[in-house]
């Protein structure tokens, strides 16, 4: 069956996202260290992460929570409150930031649209992604976005049969195995891989899991009209 | 043209909301108090969330970072992190929370579901929106959700439109005028206002500016099914 529809993931395959979270993340362990020189940072931050994703969800204002709760354990309350205020700036910039799109995002997805139905399909928070989207200029080559909480293959099936699509004429594109290939190839639809300079360790996945069949890999996004077109 | 599709409103519509937010800024009142007892901070905390919220959005990851911004600002950065910490506890705990139903409401969605379509459009944080739904036990009452991130007349036509339904044969039910009543009827479809024991600043319309008609007004939700059938 051809391809109909094309559903692209947003953060670290259309825009990047993976790099910024990164860059504060480098400033916040520079000013833990301050307070805490011996502090295991990031392995507490990510732990905190963990520990606060069934209550927070993913996004910027999670982040920013649980960097400011990891501050205060690892400093075990010494840090003053106008460093914890630092911090609640740097998730406003994070938020305030440009759409900074990956190479080669704008051409290619003028090209798929003239051929395929577009479906921006990505997790997080509701108002930053539709944010980004909205400051992308790409908004209207999809003919719709759906925002989840989490992209499993509960989310992907919903989607589907919301918008009456048949799993064979679906393939998913984006940058993580565990959310954008795993529950697609699951479902009985296609997928293509195209990483990202970054994988946040959360959303990585061992190889070997995979499927050998339905899922392709790309380097970049040029490639994939491409590859669509030979399918 | 008579109604086929219920939209139904959340927080304050469905499930309590708006009392839980005043519970937990009473005791960061009285908290704050201790730092700086003249400061007005049922004042402060309002114009930081209103300044926020183009960046932060509704819900309650939102609310926690304002009220620690406000923390820190009215007590010119000498509130401890420990207290900072039991701000963050608050928010968590409201996470927590089990959906707490209003009066009423099982019983009238049961014999509505069996009449009309139920959708639940409610506007906020999506983690945090879709955990209460799954909470509330209602779940399977509705043939959709939809959760925007604001509502106006923009976000229901486009839910009115992806789902085809018409104007007419749509009505909206919720408790606050400003989200669930004027955008409604802007789009010439109809609204039925349950109004809360307490409203958001924030949701506050004077009601001399709605039309005077196409909106009803109830005191609760058992009494929706009979107005609908009259309609």
């Amino acid at each position: 069956m051809p391809i109909t529809v094309v559903g692209l993931d947003g953060d670290d395959t259309l825009w990047h996202n993976e790099t910024r979270f990164n860059i504060t993340q480098g400033e916040f362990r520079e000013l833990l260290h301050r307070h805490a020189p011996d502090a295991a940072v990031d392995e507490h931050l990510f732990q905190t992460e963990m520990k606060n994703l069934g209550l927070y969800g993913y996004g910027i204002k999670s982040f920013t929570l649980s960097m400011i709760e990891t501050a205060i354990q690892l400093t075990e309350g010494r840090i003053p409150a106008t460093d914890l205020d630092v911090i609640l700036g740097w998730g406003k910039r994070m938020l305030m930031q440009p759409t900074e799109l990956l190479d080669g995002v704008q051409p290619a997805l003028h090209e798929l649209s003239n051929r395929y139905d577009l479906l921006l399909i990505t997790k997080g928070d509701l108002f930053d992604q539709e944010s980004k989207l909205a400051r992308s200029g790409l908004a209207d080559l999809f003919l719709g976005v759906e925002i989840v909480s989490e992209k499993n293959v509960s989310s992907y099936r919903g989607i589907l049969e919301r918008r009456g699509i048949k799993t064979g004429e679906f393939v998913m594109v984006g940058n993580s195995l565990r959310s954008d290939i795993v529950p697609v190839l699951e479902l009985g639809a296609r997928a293509v891989h195209i990483p990202y300079q970054v994988t946040w360790h959360h959303e990585h996945v061992p190889e070997e899991s995979l499927p050998r069949s339905g899922w392709y890999r790309l380097e970049k996004i040029a490639e994939l009209s491409p590859l669509l077109a030979s399918l």
